[in-house]
């Protein structure tokens, strides 16, 4: 193995320490905490364990983090009622509704509930105004996945400017804004999809590889140049032992904990990487903690925009 | 010479014929003529030209067109009056205020206006609600030159979805909303800039090539692979004479016109390149026509959109 490990968890640690001290002097300021309130409709496991987290990462900052639940069987209009209630309540700063809606609310529900969330207070950067500031370069509130990313590779002192980057997938949420980050700092981006010809070709030019597809171990020794930075979006939880087999060898201790488990979360990018790339980051450990970080990132920035400009 | 040359006119003319019995069944359905109002401020001699093309082209489908004029001294207020007072017109669907504003405005003064253009009449595509839809592939306003190009390379049957295509310059009017549309149609696409390394050899790589950048014959041989379609959007009136001769050989008739009438409206791409491209945009007569008649169908568009949804 040659790659570096990113490490996202000590880097996100570092992130909450910085916002620790803005969020207790915007307390300060103001008589009040920034405040994140997240809706979470339905009962996806996945979904209870994001929210958890980022509930849990807004108290430790010192933040005000409300949850409004609601059932399975609430229909679209109570989502927008509770949407309502939060982009007018003065003591929420940011808001977000927790992705997938129950799949009851139709394949549009997502959009529809995105559209009327405040743009200043759409701090997952969903809202189409503030994707078109964000392709227009100016101040927004930007998707944390993507964001984190950035920090990822500033801080770990990855060159952008002039580096040439291929984005694999083309989502709202990950692929495009961070082709457009990228892009904005310099870098030369491709983005790369399923009717891409040649792909590992051409993900091998790139000095900056970013894996946000959704297919655990789909990117193998052959789409990576020699010392390139991978960085590794995937989250997928696994429970198929094949599958697992073909990534991790007999007696790798993430097999074992397989064995144990039942079920293990892997990455885009298969274990076979890290003896190509040049640096690179785990999953999990990786960009899942900055997603959290920049999330109260994006609620502190909301915050200090809504109340000091 | 190897390359079949598009032909932008006949394409617009093409364009305009489809759009005319459209414009005849709104004017009956509706009782007016689908109406576009153009701001022009101060006396910009190449805006005069294209305000002057885009109010007859309009005028010759059977749309209303309006020009509202302001004076090189006016100041950003009087803008945003004449701005509000045509969101507010019922006879008018699309508005656009044609860049550049006076220098005297300052830097911020064109953003600031487009931003209160109402999105529905935006047929520019500048408001960042518009440019947020494009990036979701939502139904929205396009600007017009992009726009202009898919429907070149659409209707002259040059495959896009698979193709390799990079797009050279990244602003917000072609660059950024051209590798949208590309990757829409599954292109796997490359936004190339100052900043980007080996841009010859990236562009080689291309099976379409988009030319944006504003420097003339800057695209020679050596950016281009043999049969790639090459969209030249580059429109420079060059008045240097060594320029000129660099770009077309002695008894050129183009080098003759530039002799008579003292400068010439050329291309990012250089002549040669006709001999290695499988198709070609001319300039002038490629691109330029196209962003018209676009302008035209999303005034349309946008006619059809406010009145009948």
């Amino acid at each position: 193995m040659t790659a570096t490990l990113l490490d996202g968890n000590a880097l996100a640690a570092q992130i909450r320490a910085e916002i620790q001290p803005r969020v207790a002097s915007f307390t300060a300021r103001h008589g009040r905490p920034p405040g994140l309130g997240i809706v979470l409709v339905g009962d996806n496991p996945a979904s209870e364990i994001y929210v958890r987290n980022k509930l849990r990462a807004a108290s430790v900052v010192g933040m005000r983090a409300d949850l409004e639940r609601l059932p399975e069987s609430a229909v679209i209009e109570d989502v927008l009622r509770v949407v309502a209630g939060l982009n007018a309540s003065a003591v929420h700063d940011g808001l977000l509704v927790q992705d997938p809606l129950p799949d009851a609310m139709g394949p549009g529900a997502a959009r529809q509930v995105f559209d009327v969330i405040d743009p200043a207070k759409d701090v997952d950067g969903f809202h189409p105004v503030n994707v078109g500031k964000l392709v227009q370069r100016r101040p927004t509130l930007v998707p944390g996945t993507p964001l984190g990313v950035i920090e990822l590779l500033e801080r770990s002192g990855i060159p952008i400017a002039g580096a040439r980057a291929v984005v694999i997938g083309r989502s709202d949420i990950v692929g495009k804004p961070m082709a457009m980050l990228l892009m904005h700092r310099d870098a030369t981006v491709t983005i790369a999809h399923s009717k891409t010809r040649d792909l590992a070709g051409l993900a091998a030019t790139a000095d900056i590889l970013i894996a946000a597809i959704g297919r655990p171990g789909f990117v193998t020794r052959g789409f990576v140049k020699p010392g390139a930075t991978v960085v590794d979006v995937g989250i997928t939880s696994v429970t198929d032992a094949a599958l697992v087999s073909r990534l991790f060898p007999a007696g790798h201790p993430r097999r074992d904990a397989f064995e144990r488990r039942g079920s293990l979360v892997v990455g885009d990018v298969h274990p076979e990487v890290a003896d190509v790339a040049g640096a690179l980051t785990p999953v999990p450990g990786g960009v899942g903690p900055l997603t959290v970080a920049m999330l109260l990132s994006n609620t502190l920035h909301a915050a200090e925009m809504r109340t000091e400009r």
